[in-house]
């Protein structure tokens, strides 16, 4: 059985109009590739990518902090509830395929440190630029567009998934 | 937006033939009911119940102990990726919005008393007597067939999700 | 360096009266054996058995569920912060060389249960007897005193750390 | 009761010299300032903080990420049993009153970026110079030596713990 592959939105829940924007350019993005979206299930950019997504007719996951549906943005088709706090955030990270970062909150930013902890890539649409404080620049592709950013993820989760 | 109920199916990796058949015609029924189905995403009755669910045109949801997708069986649509062993248990049974339990592994014992610990009645399909060991027999509904386990929990998960 | 053995006492917040007593020897016993006393760190059997200690002038942690040092009861000395609500029952047992569990709340039955999966022995003292419900009674060792439990659980911790 | 503060040491397991160093001496120091040490439990910075913390006559907690106590370093007085991987490090971030962060390694960063996004601010003693991918320098308290990072963390365990 070939699995959609799931591609990861992280970003925080105050966004710039920008951000948001982008976020819903890149949940459009994902749903149109067949892909699966996977985001922390609440505002900002993760309601934004989901309302994209939905948009477009794709499969929306949001894995939860909290203990209750009820917290999830209206978009989240599948509530994964964790009750577990910003521990979601490393299952997050290890459920996504491949991962777009928008934006700089610091949950954003736990999830780009997990991510390059697992050796995955991140995609960064505008998200922190962690090779001015010495990231190697292997972990970190940079993104001008939504579109760009989709295209590189996809390429990232076709070669993680052997 | 109605999101599709979540039913979740527990259970052991050693089950007898008997379990096996109830567990792949449980997640057939779910299926058919335009449900989702999350599991462990391991073998045994995990598999049956997935195997059940995709082969009637479902989509299931595998909830993973450990750090890699290839863990998860064949008939898992979307593993989602814990690295947290069987602590995975419990974000099992909070994000399902019914439980099926089938066979006696402790796993499924333990699932068994998350519920009941969070207020969900679980639907027992041969599994742990929970009454005998003193439980309040409120919180575990007996069914003597697939037919009536799935009817029972997605009654529960309608009920539940208000 | 030889680690002290580390007791886990499980048991409920609105214990009967008994149960506390229990509790209390429990924890009092513990410490003067030497041993490091872990818990849930909430109240009931939990507090019970962590002034028990500290009046034997033991050692404490309280494994807690919340996010807030604050939620701890007077009597913990180290507080362990998970804010992953019940999954901490899982940290706990895994934490325990071995277990007495007292009373009957759903907590800790699933407490027994992960210690059952983990292939970790619970001495009960009073707690769900889940040899009625089908459990193996090679897995649970009854204790009539507080004494009996905590001579069985240092058995239990000096067998099981090999 | 007044609890004795944790300082939590966070740093990888492939540190330089000069990283074991300061981690040998920042061990040292929090134990002779009567606190505990709390730790990832495992080799490198983490070993090296809690055999100065033993040296000294302190108390060490490790918070494991894997499923033994055998995978702790031997100076860990008491090991807590996660075995959830690298969510442990969230766990470590909210048991830990301050924090002093030693090297570079991406677990680390993950670490920090846990501490900010819980209103915590870290001691750097050559860590991750994130004021320079945009973080507030208020949440990062640059230390020149080990002496200098126990007393900015003692003065943040003050204060936090209000």
């Amino acid at each position: 059985m070939a699995r959609k592959p799931v591609i990861g939105v992280i970003g925080g829940q105050h966004p710039s109009p920008e951000a948001i924007a982008h976020a819903e350019a890149v949940g459009r993005l994902i749903a149109q590739a067949g892909a699966i979206l996977a985001c922390g299930g609440l505002g900002g950019v993760m309601e934004a990518a989901c309302r994209g997504a939905k948009a477009a007719g794709g499969f929306t996951v949001g894995i939860l902090p909290g203990a209750s549906k009820a917290e999830a943005n209206p978009y989240v088709d599948l509530p994964i509830v964790t009750a577990m706090s910003t521990a979601r955030n490393v299952i997050l990270v290890r459920t996504a395929d491949a991962l777009v970062a928008i934006d700089g909150a610091y949950g954003t930013l736990s999830e780009m440190a997990h991510a390059l902890d697992q050796g995955k890539r991140i995609v960064s649409l505008g998200a922190w630029d962690l090779t001015k404080a010495g990231v190697d620049s292997h972990g970190i592709l940079d993104a001008k567009t939504p579109e760009e950013a989709v295209r590189l993820a996809l390429a990232e989760a076709r070669a993680g998934r052997a």
